[in-house]
């Protein structure tokens, strides 16, 4: 097929097998294809464009192009799916360049980042809003513990060996600071007045109120810090002895690169783990990433 | 043994056995320990430490403690090296909170760092300088392109399927920026001048350094998009088919902290490979960082 490069489209002569596949608009007997329609068209051999006589080739066409979205539509199209262009359904072109907000990614919830990278290869992830819970069970007794600079020493073990709480040395357990001040607030910790109100000022509190949020859903939670976030958390807990693998990572993150989101999800990936990004509003509020394939 | 609490030490009578395990400094008929080293023996019940006949526990040293150089001291103790307190041979306490810049880190090429996260857990990371070269032999032609936004077109798709340059779309091959550039300066690129001088202009030029050194040290170096890395590197490429896997993920970093540093090296060594940081000064520079067991 023959079309004619008008400035900002091409023209032909209606053609029923490209309309029928979802190329162009139809005005009476003439279908306008967009440039990177055509550019598709031209990539397969299925059109030839032409400017007063003279063929012009694809980088003529691509220069003018949205070139990522292009790199995604082609990508779309060649997985059997009819998009049209600019129509990308669930999908959303972004460059491997952007850097989104935390309220930026939300509202793609339910949609599929489509990020093309430097090679212009096409990737896929999944954005979720995330509101579940787990099903983590503790009876805690009280216990005395002292704030040593950035953790709280206890003495008494079992409250790692059996809840998890903390790391065990050698006769004793170091809490984080997160779990001391939750434990404090449950009324299972107690502390001197003095090393309460040190500890209230040493919190994150941004950071206190993803892991309390977590914990009050029912989640174990504990630092992700070899897997370069701030939790790693657990549906539940039986005992240190019968510890299974974490389920989730989670980092708080007010904006995101993609190259992060890349980095972030294909870690978790790795490990068996799913990324989520938190961020504290009035409350917490968590997305859920994943790599997709199509 | 007891030991009086004498403000910033603890004294007491001189012990053979302590001071040949390399515990504390004889001075005439007596040994003085840091608050540190008589944590550690009072943690282990071989000491008993006093302050005007009051029993001391281990909160009240703690507090007065360096408390991450503590828990390296008793991680590097507990896997059996007799070091002093202070004394920590290659490794190098920290915080998980540290930042350091690239400069900083270069100083601890040789050493490893003794991270201590949130949960007072102890992990080592060995940083090297990186100096190596590949054995990527190519022999390229002459080949013509276009720029269109941020990729340069080109039609011969040998230039992907045989030399592994760009990604290869229905028809045409897409190079990214810096591979552009590499190939115009190296003499196998054709851009009109317009193409070229927009090049040079939409080129990070920090990365494209980097890129350039690496190829002139025989290795071949793609995207580390999916990897959340700037690159990664094979050793050779003998063709698109013959693939093997990458061996570097290389990330542009001026200043890394610790919570990073872990994710990287984790994420590497899931997908078995090496993390390099690279910096370009007066001509880019290298660290490979490992998390290594002791």
């Amino acid at each position: 097929m023959k079309g004619e490069l008008r400035g900002s489209y091409v023209e032909l002569n209606f053609s029923q097998r490209l309309y029928s596949r979802n190329f162009g608009e139809r005005k009476d007997s003439k279908l306008t294809l967009t440039l990177e329609e055509s550019s598709y068209l031209l990539s397969k051999g299925t059109l030839e464009v032409y400017e007063k006589g003279r063929k012009v080739e694809l980088p003529e066409l691509l220069k003018r192009a949205k070139l990522t979205e292009y790199f995604v539509f082609e990508r779309l199209r060649e997985s059997g799916r009819k998009i049209r262009f600019g129509e990308f359904e669930e999908y959303v072109p972004i460059s491997e360049n952007e850097v989104l907000s935390f309220e930026d990614l939300e509202k793609l919830a339910g949609k599929k980042l489509a990020v093309v990278d430097e090679e212009s290869d096409v990737t896929f992830y999944r954005i979720s809003s995330f509101n579940e819970y787990g099903k983590h069970e503790e009876e805690l007794k009280e216990v005395e513990g002292h704030l040593c600079r950035e953790r709280v020493i206890v003495k008494d073990v079992e409250i790692f060996r059996k809840y998890f709480y903390g790391t065990e040395k050698s006769g004793y357990v170091a809490l984080s600071l997160v779990e001391s001040l939750y434990l404090l607030e449950k009324g299972f910790l107690i502390l001197s007045d003095e090393d309460e109100s040190f500890l209230r000022e040493k919190v994150n509190e941004k950071l206190y109120r993803v892991y309390r949020d977590l914990r009050e859903r029912k989640f174990m939670v504990k630092t992700g810090f070899k897997f370069g976030s701030d939790f790693r958390v657990y549906e539940a807990v039986k005992s240190v002895k019968e510890l299974t693998h974490s389920k989730y990572l989670v980092k708080l993150k007010e904006r995101v690169s993609m190259r992060e989101l890349a980095g972030d999800t294909r870690l978790a990936q790795s490990v068996k783990k799913k990324m989520i990004y938190a961020m504290v509003d009035e409350k917490p509020k968590y997305l859920l990433v994943e790599r997709v394939r199509i």
